[in-house]
């Protein structure tokens, strides 16, 4: 049951949402964080000298405006020295990087993932990573947390990994392990890359503003992060957005999951590359050949593309007549099919959508690209800072 | 960006829990107030001398407890005063009740509808029930609202009914064609009925205190009512939970959508009958006397039955992948076809649902029966005076 809050956590609140604003929307002056925040303009000076006073903004002048009058200071967050650590461990390679206060991307280090890597190996090769960062950091960098993306189902309440299909791993805390590794106190939030990549393209991306969004990633598997009602769709125990294994046709192929004719089996990698006649090949460079040789007129690639998107279509038309979303993202390898026949989904959705359901909806691709994942990762990461500032600042 | 509340918006908030509380709750003594709404003892009792001013509650002695010591005074509803109109307009009938702020049925009247009847029709039709209820008013009984559920797509913003596919209406503006006829001045709100009824069984029924819920309501056509970390999900334009028309089957038969395959061809009323070979039967009375002829040893429909609930688990386990719910309820003949067919349905969702997925939801069928969209009617009407009780009451 919700009451009304105390004073101490009306500022906590305004502490919050002040960092969160500059954190999305970088410099701001303090006239528009008065409009942004619906603040008197004392509030927001008394609230921007906790936060500069923590370290966690900057206050100056703004550049030459040009206008007559004395300009408003502008408030701009402390984006080389405040950041977070961002993983992502993909079916092919493992990445991390270091994320400053506002989102950008300081520093970052790829490996390959050869398929089968166990989470005990992957952990020590995290950490390797983000040791060789720390050589480069500024004396007074301060790190607020740390959060990885993984192709996974992830348990909500601790983040142990209780299935990766496509990794192989049954119930790895991951976190913890990449904790361990490095020796260090601050939290490592785990998250499913799809949420977590939806996280980011509705914080800063393709869908800021958006309050119902599908986001669908692909690799080898496919899964959704889902925004509704402007928040992040997680299910009772955090595996929610698992249309990969909605069941679209009962005599389909086997999955990965035991079951027949799972959604994945249709758009997934194998069912493509298996379309069209490379059973044998894996990974994103092999799709990419597809939908190269469907480009160069390979009839075989270009049956296997079209029938892929007919279905990608098929899928989305099922959940954009469960959701009403607004939006419906297309990342990793869904970006690549989307692109390569969206005559085919759209084609396929309009037919099978609900035409109020339909009304609103725009197809997009990431803005955020491939690094969606790592944003996001850093955002779950910067989240408990932004709930609470100067508590962790 | 949400900023801290002002004082007045937190009384507010504090009237509207404790009016809530004791709406959800029932006769609630100020001891348990201040323990549940975390508020100290002169808050809620500050709070509780305004609602009573404005005849939303009462207070008095509790019951003998035999205990020593002062008791605690009760708080209790205004339940025979305050009320709303509760509507619901069904493929086969219309209902109107009265209904009283704690969510009692206070008085209720039900009239057949004949399939094809238009919202022009309908509306008068209603407004006399109401009418007729007003015959036995209290003199000192104030209306706070009305609201109806139907079986159709509600626009989010102004409960325009877009399209009925069991009702035929398209476009029509039920809510304010009863509120013409009626010639009251409190607003009428209108939602689709599973969302109502799974609003009413969150609210008080047996879905209380569970965050992630789907409710499935079948008549002619299937559709879901959704709760996702607590909160109705709506969809962007209120179209969200159109389940019934997740194709399930490419080649399946065509749905009153235009579409071939939708869920609601296999698990509906038209499909059940067919299956039964009782093409030619309709209602809810017709799909009784198949459940009811398999139930006596009848092949055809014990297949029939049998194969509806193969499809109802089939779908159910999608769901169960894409939201990770902790509850199914099963409402209208969704209910009646579950207890017919409940081993099939719980072993083809077993079979199709992930193991994670899998582990904590339950089946269930609705605590308030039938009256769950008259009763979500109400909590509809009532939603606005425990937003803000002084305003409105």
């Amino acid at each position: 049951m919700r009451v009304g809050p105390s004073q101490d956590e009306i500022r906590r609140q305004n502490l919050g949402a002040l960092l969160r604003y500059v954190h999305l929307h970088g410099a701001t002056t303090r006239a528009e964080l008065t409009n942004a925040l619906g603040l008197n303009r004392s509030t927001i000076g008394a609230l921007t000298a906790d936060l500069a006073a923590a370290g966690l903004v900057t206050e100056g002048a703004p550049k030459e405006t040009g206008r007559a009058g004395r300009p408003s200071l502008v408030v701009r967050p402390e984006s080389e020295r405040i950041f977070a650590y961002a993983y992502s461990i993909e079916v092919d390679r493992l990445r991390a990087a270091r994320v400053g206060l506002g989102g950008a991307v300081l520093d970052r280090r790829e490996l390959d993932r050869p398929r089968g890597l166990s989470a005990a190996e992957a952990a020590p090769l995290l950490a390797g990573a983000v040791k060789e960062m720390r050589q480069a950091l500024p004396a007074d960098a301060v790190c607020v947390g740390a959060g990885i993306a993984i192709c996974g189902m992830v348990r909500r309440d601790d983040g142990l990994v209780r299935l990766g299909p496509t990794t192989g791993w049954v119930d790895e805390p991951i976190g913890a392990a990449v904790s361990a590794e490095l020796g260090v106190e601050v939290p490592v939030i785990v998250g499913n890359v799809a949420d977590v990549a939806a996280f980011a393209e509705h914080a800063r991306g393709t869908a800021a503003g958006c309050d119902n969004v599908i986001y669908l990633y692909g690799d080898v598997g496919v899964g959704a992060g889902i925004i509704a009602g402007g928040r992040r769709l997680t299910g009772h125990g955090g595996y929610s957005g698992e249309v990969g294994h909605m069941v679209v046709s009962r005599d389909g192929a086997r999955c990965e999951c035991g079951n027949r004719g799972c959604w994945e089996t249709e758009i997934g990698e194998h069912g493509l590359l298996r379309a069209a006649g490379r059973s044998d090949a894996r990974g994103r460079d092999a799709l990419l050949a597809v939908f190269d040789a469907a480009d160069r007129g390979d009839a075989r690639a270009q049956t296997a593309v079209r029938q892929a998107g007919d279905w990608l279509g098929f899928g989305v038309a099922n959940l954009v007549n469960i959701f009403n979303p607004e939006m419906v993202i297309f990342g990793g390898t869904m970006r690549d099919l989307y692109l390569a026949a969206a005559a085919q989904v759209r084609s396929r959705l309009n037919s099978n959508g609900l035409p109020a359901c339909l009304e609103h909806v725009r197809l997009r691709t990431p803005m955020l690209g491939a690094d969606a994942p790592l944003i996001g990762a850093a955002e779950l990461a910067f989240e408990r800072l932004l709930a609470d500032p100067l508590d962790v600042g």
